[in-house]
């Protein structure tokens, strides 16, 4: 059985990364990952799906012993990518999307250079802007943030393999579909292994 | 306008990457690569289709230039990838497809390291046996070398990027065409500087 793979989604705020993160999971056999976090619960969220929900105590544990492929605190909350439900996953051939910004992606990066990076591009960022004040929502000054920020993520495309521009999500899903297919006819230490069983193969059925 | 990509197509006899080719060349725009040679044109044969008849003269004066990517002497003609041709594909564009056995891919990859290198695989060496000796024109002793090659060929597949298992013809070219298509969506000097564009367009209309 094949290996799964790991797909590392990054992009700035408003490029849509989320919407095609879900529709890909939707679309194809792959397991997005779920994050550790010692924030509480906000209604309607559930454990196990999005997020699991851990005391501080375990999350710094599981810390010490290595347990996250990234961390981070943000406003005295952790959150963290747990590595065992990845390397599960992924041990039982299944593919695994996750979604996370560049600080996260780079930490990844190091403690699993297997990993396909793939970033998510607007298609401009007039685009991009508008589609950060189209939420509404936002403050100007939290527009500005959001701006400010897009503008450091987008600096680091470099640490990525593949760039995607987000255009119109179907389009957008069906590229990266296409990069998760392409990425498993990669030649692998496996398939190598496999080749010097052809050989033996070949030896035993030399026509006579 | 976008770079186009070279692809080098390998793979052991029998394993069908010419009819991969062929195919491909039929369903996508994608150019073939066509070589030089200095032995006289067969009977059909077309100038600037199958090959580019040269003089011994004009094929050395080139390979002392460097103007081959790769370069072979067969029964004492010479056959080789004219750089040029390719370069110039490439600088318009348009994606070259090349199919050459292991050494000259070896070659080429010293050359322009920026290829993607993809390896066709038979289903089994026992398909591959079945194939090479339906092929029915072949004596015995040119089935045993067909053989030895293809399993000295196999060997060389941990020096490609990619690995399509022809199974199927129709399944085979799709794979192919799947790998070309991710490998557009891939991180590149231009797309980086297209970003640093964007990053000043950023900096022009954050919102006052």
């Amino acid at each position: 059985m094949d290996k799964g793979l790991l797909f590392v989604i990054s992009g700035p705020s408003g490029a849509g990364k989320g919407t095609i993160c879900k529709q890909l999971v939707k679309a194809i056999n792959i397991t997005m990952s779920v994050s550790e976090t010692t924030r509480a619960p906000r209604e309607g969220e559930i454990h196990g799906k999005n997020y699991f929900f851990v005391s501080k105590e375990a999350f710094q544990k599981k810390k010490k012993e290595n347990g996250y492929l990234e961390y981070a605190e943000v406003y005295g909350n952790f959150y963290g990518t747990p590595k065992e439900f990845i390397m599960e996953k992924i041990g039982s051939g299944h593919d695994v999307v996750l979604e996370i910004d560049f600080q996260g992606a780079l930490q990844v990066k190091e403690k699993f250079p297997d990993g396909i990076f793939i970033f998510i591009l607007p298609p401009s960022m007039k685009e991009l802007k508008k589609r950060i004040v189209n939420r509404g929502s936002e403050s100007e000054k939290s527009c500005k943030e959001r701006f400010n920020n897009a503008l450091k993520e987008i600096s680091y495309i470099d640490k990525y393999d593949y760039c995607v521009i987000n255009d119109e999500v179907t389009n957008a899903v069906r590229k990266v579909r296409t990069i998760i297919e392409a990425e498993h006819y990669k030649v692998t230490k496996e398939i190598y292994d496999q080749i010097q069983k052809y050989k033996e193969e070949l030896l035993c059925s030399t026509p006579q």
